[in-house]
């Protein structure tokens, strides 16, 4: 039961109906037994989302589709994360001091390396160039994967992702090169492909999946996508899209709290949320 | 267990880590199963406040000190209520349209008829010219008390007040007269005299309490004020303050709501957490 000194967390975005965000942290708060509240704000502006941060003291935010960019420059510190991925999942207000954080590519390799696979020293495959290949593309870059490449529809912002890396990192990097996916050892799905209600695309073609390739989808509806399935088939390494979502938000549970997150918790919270979803 | 459909609730005031709303309303919305979390938020500023409601989609606020006169002319339409006193302590937000109700006054009302006293035809005195004052006495306006007195040490204040009732319903009230306690037949204390920690004090001279003398006390910490126990010796009806704090706040709960209050659970919680708070 809240109390008069419960803290309030929230989600801002638009749409924001379906956000598991609440069901997930509401979960991990109550195992923890911490005297937070978290709902979702359906919000159409970031810089009056954040102006009401401060002045009715809420304590943290997460930050999703349209405003992880446009909240950014409303905030008084960066972390080096969104700094460079000039994206923000997380927003922490200490006493009126903000500060911003995105998790989303720390998540990611936090769920590769549950899973078995570090990427120190892979050769990695990214398909996608927008926000989630940026996060995790830097985020990969921090690990120390060997080589960084993209496929990508969008060729002007994959070859404008390629130059940031390049600039933080030189040498690792190449936006597109026909033949990537002969020496990759790691391929990340970051596009949309595949996703609900589209289940049945493919973002990359089938004979591309060798029994050596770890295959990690950040797509998590469906639960198992067709990616997913078939390099599982094919006896990949395989990393659903649960397993970010469920660390990019434990980072940001201890970004809000300064408590260890359950991540045990919060996984099954969210895969048997999903499941039901899936049943239905 | 929030979800991204939970709507929120708050109460708005400073400072605030004292207020029991959290509590009246969570147990309230938890027994009614509806799907709304309810927190407090200590806000400097009700203009910024009510601006944060908008752009978040808050659905409801209880408003207390220092807001409640601050945030009316924020809102798109007051009720009655908040038009003659002045006074707002619920806002409803109808997707960004604000309304403002003061539940103050209607909420003493019930917690007399609750108790068996119908104001109807009383001669009564109020003790205090202040919001809480304002309030009840437009409401024993509205049910039709025969005549309404004060005893207050603000004069101005409360001539003002008298003024005002006046204008409203000519001829029922005088603000202040010597010998109104000999023939009143319902005290009101809407002062905070005898209130935690100078519970020792009266706001009467103890030879008023006749026993034919109605004697309803806003004060609810302590939970038994020296008034009331004096007029319960005395053979006098009682009404003590956690009737009317549950009133307003079941009003509020089926504004915000739109669904009949569980009143019983919240007078309950209420009467509960005052007594465990005394007990300490």
């Amino acid at each position: 039961m809240n109390t008069a000194r419960t803290r309030l967390l929230a989600v801002i975005g638009d749409p924001i109906e379906h956000s598991m965000s609440p069901l997930i942290h509401g979960a991990a708060l109550a195992h923890a037994r911490l005297d937070f509240a978290y709902v979702a704000f359906r919000v159409q502006d970031a810089a009056a989302a954040i102006e009401a941060m401060r002045r009715l003291g809420i304590r943290g935010y997460s930050v999703t589709i349209p405003h992880k960019e446009s909240v950014v420059s409303h905030l008084d510190r960066l972390d080096a994360s969104v700094e460079r991925c000039r994206s923000c999942n997380t927003v922490v207000n200490d006493d009126g001091f903000l500060a911003g954080y995105s998790t989303d590519g720390p998540g990611a390799v936090m769920a590769l390396r549950n899973a078995g696979c570090d990427p120190r020293g892979l050769d990695a495959l990214i398909v996608g160039s927008g926000g989630a290949a940026r996060a995790i593309a830097f985020a990969l870059l921090d690990a120390s994967v060997r080589s960084l490449r993209f496929r990508a529809v969008e060729i002007d912002q994959a070859a404008l992702l390629a130059r940031d890396l390049d600039a933080a990192r030189p040498g690792i990097v190449s936006a597109l090169e026909p033949d990537a996916h002969e020496r990759a050892q790691l391929l990340v799905n970051a596009s949309p492909i595949g996703m609900h209600p589209a289940q049945d695309a493919m973002p990359v073609p089938l004979d591309w999946l060798r029994k050596d390739l770890a295959v990690f989808d950040v797509v998590y509806n469906p639960l198992t996508t067709k990616l997913v399935a078939a390099a599982r088939e094919r006896g990949c390494l395989t990393i659903d899209g649960v397993g970010m979502f469920a660390e990019q938000a434990a980072l940001q549970f201890e970004l809000f709290t300064g408590e260890k997150a359950p991540r045990d918790v919060m996984r099954r919270v969210v895969r048997d949320a999903l499941a039901r979803a899936e049943a239905r």
